[in-house]
């Protein structure tokens, strides 16, 4: 099975920027050890900073991976051409956020991508990845 | 380690009601798939269709249990006493939804509970469950 | 034919409570005359000021009546809960008001059960309840 | 006792417009079983697609009939020029609806003409008439 | 003179929850300082985390008490069926909060209860229920 | 001088409805003691409880008097039709309303027509008209 | 192919009304041109300032007529009666304005036929109705 | 008949501000003329920049007069205390504007004193004024 | 101990304004009998219609009163000056009101000091201000 | 004459996404048909995912084409960006989409840049491209 | 050249007031480094708390000074009235604040006065001063 | 010291666009005179149409400037993501506006980045930037 883990903007500064809220380990850190963990998983991973490449992204990849996981950062709140892609695609998607959305800045509680995702996983930290991964491994079908 | 599953209104109609959406399992049923997959946990389950008695049940466990996974159904939208009752406790509260909240109603993207909850994970159906109890299996201490 | 008259919060006072504006008739004189009216029905009756209690009462006589009149009183305005639980059960359910609902404050014309009743009857004092009844006499299968 | 039924807009097209929604029989043809129902009364129809007529109507009938049946359809919503006209008249007017308006969109939620009506009855289809009619039959003095 | 003191949801909980917010001192002491300290009152005291107990209990006393203090806690700002049974009763009622509800969120800046009641006391405290008997002892007739 | 009084809907009720409220005088009544008073006017009155009627009376009139007064009742707080006629037209229209329309429910306080007028007259009765009308006399040309 | 053309409020001002915006050219002159441009089309063409007669044409001509090009002036902001009209009749419409609605006023936003317009056109002047002619001309069926 | 004219902020620059707009004429001049022509008529003025001397004022007056003239100006939209010194004094008042406040902006066509004035006159420029005295004058008992 | 009780707008006509509603009492009378009750206070009274000189005497006792009791009136709901100087000065303050605002209308439900006060206090009349006075009395350091 | 046709986020997968609704034809398809109908008209097309490279393009070509068909896609509702550059040169745009975008989510019914576009055509499928290629065709000066 | 600086609400607690967020520094103190460092320039310097006064200001120089600099504090986000004083006369007005009102309570965010301010200078402490001053010194004709 | 300009779309076009609006003046040409007025300073300039380059222009430089002065032109009013890139770094942004934002449009009067600046200035044309540098150059440790 291969699944594609989608970062959006700002999300290339994790380990780095407010460690003391996000913590001292880089994604890609985080990926090996997701990896080492799932070995049998093909595991493909970009971040963009730019809406219109993620974009890009989930169109180039809509035909070659079982899973998306998708972690939109700013753009979750204010993207409806990101949600338009997501529902042109036929590829299923989760919604992961490292914060609980919920508990931040009004503006955040509105998220114009869940809507068109399978489901929505916040709050965990980096965790929110593994979760999400967790259950393509499990529901998703010849795995 | 102990874990509270607690369901609010009208989950106790699970697996009867609206197949076609909610599928033919009864939560009972599940919970028996998820105590044998996780043999060393102590699963407590309670359901409730009364808002205060959600309240209760969360101030009786608040000692007892190391984290708690609860399904406020419709009260996730309305009660702010639920949410302060979680926020009066110590022990950590994961939110889950069998639906994918953010793509029903307009009412249903409120959620008063989320801000005091530590994650949320919403649309997997009953496996929303068992990703919020491997969340809390991985993370907690002494596990 | 079987039909459940379901009454919520403060229509226990009915006949005390400001005469002038209810009139000082208690509900049950009124179920008398129902009754008496329409012998060959079997009126079931209960009232409850607890939200999660009426949704029991849902649950309960999901499968042995063919009709239910409901009376919400102030969860009408509030409760998701019991809109859920109207939407869980198949036998159709008629939202009744004592008052015109509509011509009072603000916060009391939004109803959350409303759309998921099969009509609304408002404003005629405890003769909704008969126009309901005589409703589910004329139209329900069998009658 | 004479009473009058007041149709609004479109509704002259009942019987052909959408049959699988609003059935195949036109508003006349019911009038005719009404009728046959209740013998003694005196019931009169209009039907106009003109706010203005519909407030014309209301001025003409309002010394001589005890009652009045509205079905305003799209103007419920809009026109505070009809509930003006009905808050001018002193002969009680039921609203009456086909449809449960409350469980379609969302600028069918408001309705100017409610408040002034002493009730109102929506969703039972051609049925809303028949309880309208039942209940000014039983209600009205010299009845 | 007799009142009655109603206590809402998770107000249980008090002295154990956040005490550097609540302070350390349990309901139940802080009731026998103010039975001491108007020894010719007769106190009665009631708490549940149910909205419709807490109607119920209204209901029970209102023939049988002078007035009643209460804190709705979090059904402050969410029940209209609560509000109703206030306006149903003719006892007069003083509403309580222990912090100043309108220096939190904003979701609490809105009090169905405050309408129906007589007066508001908040952000004092425990102080505020003492207030609150001071105006009553004060102020009713035959005091 | 020429002027067009032109009245809305359920202004041909003046007189005999509410006289508590809006006085025992008709339209009529008042309109001769106008025209007493100001012997060298030519004043013209129109009445209608059809929206497209008054607007058609608009154009009808456009170019053969110096001034009209309106007052277009309910339409005044729905009608962009007939804001955009006398938008349309180029002779000054001056709204008037018997009532004070502002110290009213909270959607009277809504005038689409009066941005498109030179001036609003609300809250004098009937006297409201009067002033429309010394203002035309003082201040068009010619007079 | 037979085409109804339906002009609404103020439409029969054109060529005279504010030219140096809406032009010196009367609708009836540039419907001229427009049947002189397509000799094969039967061009059927009404306007009325009353919005109940708008209702009755779309019911008079909805056997009749291939297609309908309707600009309804201010009703288009305000009539759900005509938007039911329009839905209730299975003819197709195509919206028009002349000017650019988006661009004016923020009442002239909300579009209540749009929704059961096949599409919107806006902004072109009369050139509006020339472009919704050619796409009936071209699309319907037997053309 | 004493009458008093109270202008609020900025209403002193009257003549040298926005000429092309408010004219060349500064109020006291045109209080001249208004004296000039009504001479029976005792008119005191008052013109402050400040909310609560206009509230000083309208105390000050309130035994003395048998009507008040009152521009708010600015304060009109946002002064409660205004609003509430209108109410607290049983001299009638009229609000008068100089321009056509519902055709400005958005925040101008709030208006907190015109629900407790007898009546609105806005639009007229200086003849605002003019209009409201001759409804005093007229319509005053001994007078 | 010091307290300074500060009165806003219109509070200076109390005892002769609207009677039946704010009692025929003074509010300096009431002072004297507050100032008997307790003689050991130093009480110091100011009443001001201006807000801007509420804010003086604020900043004027700020270092010399151990509590203030406010009653902003109008100001209340419209004043971010006056909860800015709240909020500047450290003696702690209370806000009073005569009357419940939160049973009037919708503009008096915003209180913008509420969150820079220790407390608030509505609806007991005058007694407001000794509840106020009691709590002060009880909870300062040093008395 | 030089047009430029520019489309925005996800119209890459025309053809292909979901071809229920949007038809199986692919944009490059349906371009060649319009070169081929319109053989000496010069149309430039350019699709970009990314918001910033469609105001690159409007850039880039705004001294070079007569005029712009463009269908910005989801940035239609959220780009304010986008509004700026179609207002920052003077070549005239025409809005496009393919839907009727006021029969889908609400969100869909704000356009940023149908105020600065000199009309909006919408719901017309493909054909909306076409009929802005022949406003242009018909009105551009030289043509 | 001249220059007003303006200051409005509790502003001349400058210093003294939460010294860690507003600095130790008295305004006055702030203005002699001003006076010193463009000694050419004339600086006139009010502060006052009220409102009016504030207008009065505006009005009494606006002859006499070249720039006015107005922090107008807490009247910022809610006077009309000193938003059409700034309007009322012709000397630019640049509006100051020391911290930024964009980071703060939601009702900051609010300025009445920027719209008629020719532009606007917020989060720069007391430097916010200077930089407003800076811009007329190098701006204003014959400096 | 060396400081980063960041200029967002369309800032490109200036000179050229609404020159009259705008000014003649190239915002390279204005760089030029910057540069020369503050010989020691390090001035670094870019400008991008993408919002995404945008951000990775805010990671790229965060470590090797003092200060960053950000016009994000239209993205300032709908980006979150812009904004979590300034907040995630250390570096001071202010952000500057050529026109008075608070003068436009009312969907210009949201900054999202307002928020994580220092501060803002807008409305002096290309002088807002020249502020922005004063303030750095003046504050910053080691200038």
């Amino acid at each position: 099975m291969t699944l594609l883990i989608l970062n959006g903007p700002n999300l290339n500064l994790l380990g780095e920027r407010e460690p003391q809220i996000y913590g001292q380990q880089r994604f890609e850190e985080y990926l090996d050890d997701l990896r080492t963990d799932v070995p049998d998983l093909n595991l493909i991973y970009h971040q963009s900073n730019l809406e219109g490449e993620l974009i890009n992204l989930l169109h180039e990849y809509r035909n070659s991976v079982e899973g998306i996981i998708l972690n939109a950062g700013g753009y979750t709140h204010t993207s409806i051409a990101l949600a338009d892609a997501i529902a042109a695609i036929s590829v299923p998607v989760i919604e992961v956020h490292l914060s609980n959305i919920h508990a931040r800045e009004a503006f955040r509680k509105t998220s114009f991508i869940a809507p068109v995702c399978i489901g929505s996983i916040s709050g965990f930290g980096l965790e929110s990845y593994r979760l999400a991964l967790q259950f393509f491994v499990r529901s998703l079908p010849g795995t």
